[in-house]
């Protein structure tokens, strides 16, 4: 992780800053969300070095009120504005139970679980969503791409180590795995992408000649993305991305809710373990050893990873060094 | 929808809440939602005669705070507690952009997305959620019951004349959409219903004998699902559902929120009619006449419904015909 501040101290952000940046890249490979980790270093160097992304911005909070605030993030980087507003929204909701912020000019904000488990770390429930470009996405019933990925996150405290840790993204699956069987020439499953016709194909290549992601869950899926898009887009003013190609930060919003307003902690958190335990226990299906709840997954992964290191595909790894010389930065 | 009304009325229901409760029914089976229409009456009223549901509840705020509150419905009617507590989460948002309400000791509430709308017809995001029991679907991974058909429904204002309205269930069908098959004695598609023993079927049955649903969208809406019932069950105090088999309410969490807190109801209706149209604007996959926004398909129906009335399976007739004479309520 220090080789990846050093980079960004580099660049003119503050070490801080930096170093939550860092944060967030590197967690999500340790948790095994290798299309959120360093893989994107470069293309975040690069925003930083055209001007797309500002080391130091002038976040500001545009509107409030008790339970809500509009953040415009000029342009920083979206790991620090996205941890500035988190921490507001963590702030009005310990004062009124319920905090909500919107954030508009906020660059790619990386691991949204990361904000949702910073609420859940302070005993808060929290819920974040954002909306992301370019569209990869059809809706459902159409052909061609409009919809960005559009993740949510929740998280909820357990009272135990780990969260609850929902966090995902409302395409079926991310790009970048068709990509990976792309490269490795290998079929996709069916359902996951449909050609330029609108017809379900199981050939990778078909997405990058004019074919579409598909949302998960079928209509359902579709109007979750869609929400979030008039949400987190409209409703901030950060925009929609329906049919968007260029536009690279997300529309953000978050909320925070003190288990407290409503109850006990105690009691919350005994009841929230009770009822995972109880999911847990369920006899498993064909083909799973277990039934898991929302982020064992991967806290099992980051478990795994801290021990033995992260994988690194090395084409992206070259690219790091190749950075991080650029820099001055020494890898080691 | 008038003898649905005076049933209940002579069931000592105070004629508005009679009306507010037939109209949630009707309206359903107008929208083309058979599953949450008439088909309930006679369990609602069964409900009424055996006491489970109180006829004058004496509806409570127990825990409040400029945005947000905690509803104790006393066992009434889940319309009426409903309705009540959306006009509370509108009244809440009106002052402070956002108004949560939590609810206890509800009744069955439901379609869901009536409350939604009810924001929207104000100018407002209203965001619904609700546990439910029995439990009906199977964890992710696993092979048995254990998790209710928890729904969500999220309503945005157009401008225009309907709504946004997303309104389903996480299963990947409401059981009465299963139930309805049964009744009609037709097979369902593979993919919604794992028997007894795990394995896929297209047997309706199969479900009311030991089988399971499944959630929509794989592990992604079994998180949602289980989010639900850690907000709208633990949070509220109504209790979570995981593996319940007996309470036949719902906790339910509604949110309201003031786009006039983040910007102006033109622009921001301006924002949303754009983008729909946009999506609209997608060319057509193989099968699809058209793409349509969450919301439209429901509308369609009652457009159609309003004009050539509403078709009810003869069992489902025979059983309301037999409620009304029961109480001396003249049909049609």
């Amino acid at each position: 992780m220090d080789f990846v501040t050093s980079i960004f101290v580099k660049l003119g952000v503050p070490e801080e800053h930096a170093r939550w940046t860092a944060d967030n890249l590197v967690t999500a490979d340790l948790r095994g969300i290798g299309s959120h980790g360093v893989a994107r270093l470069k293309r975040y160097v690069d925003g930083i070095v055209n001007g797309a992304v500002k080391t130091n911005p002038n976040i500001q909070v545009v509107r409030e009120g008790p339970a809500y605030a509009l953040i415009d993030g000029d342009s920083g980087l979206g790991q620090v504005v996205g941890r500035k507003a988190m921490e507001l929204a963590i702030k009005k909701a310990k004062r009124n139970v319920f905090g909500a912020v919107g954030i508009l000019h906020c660059n790619h904000i990386g691991r949204l679980g990361a904000y949702a488990q910073k609420a859940a770390e302070k005993n808060l429930i929290g819920i974040v969503a954002c909306n992301a470009s370019p569209a990869w996405v059809a809706p459902y019933g159409g052909k061609t791409r409009m919809l960005g990925t559009n993740p949510v996150s929740i998280a909820i405290p357990t009272g135990g180590e780990e969260p609850f840790l929902m966090d995902f993204a409302t395409s079926i699956v991310a790009e970048g795995k068709v990509r990976v069987k792309f490269h490795e020439g290998k079929d996709i499953p069916e359902g996951w992408v449909i050609d330029k016709n609108g017809r379900p194909t199981t050939k990778p290549g078909d997405l990058y000649d004019g074919g579409a992601l598909l949302s998960f869950g079928g209509h359902k899926g579709y109007a979750i993305s869609l929400a979030i898009d008039l949400i987190c887009g409209a409703l901030t003013g950060a925009g929609c991305m329906v049919g968007s190609k260029t536009w690279i930060g997300n529309g953000v919003f978050m909320m925070a809710i003190d288990v407290e307003g409503f109850t006990s902690l105690d009691v919350y958190t005994k009841r929230v373990r009770d009822a995972l335990n109880l999911v847990r226990s369920t006899p498993p299906a064909e083909g799973f050893a277990k039934v898991m709840v929302p982020g064992e997954p991967e806290f099992e992964s980051k478990k795994k990873r801290l021990k033995e290191g992260i994988p690194i595909p090395d084409p992206i790894w070259d690219e790091i060094k190749k950075v991080a010389s650029e820099f001055g930065v020494d890898i080691k």
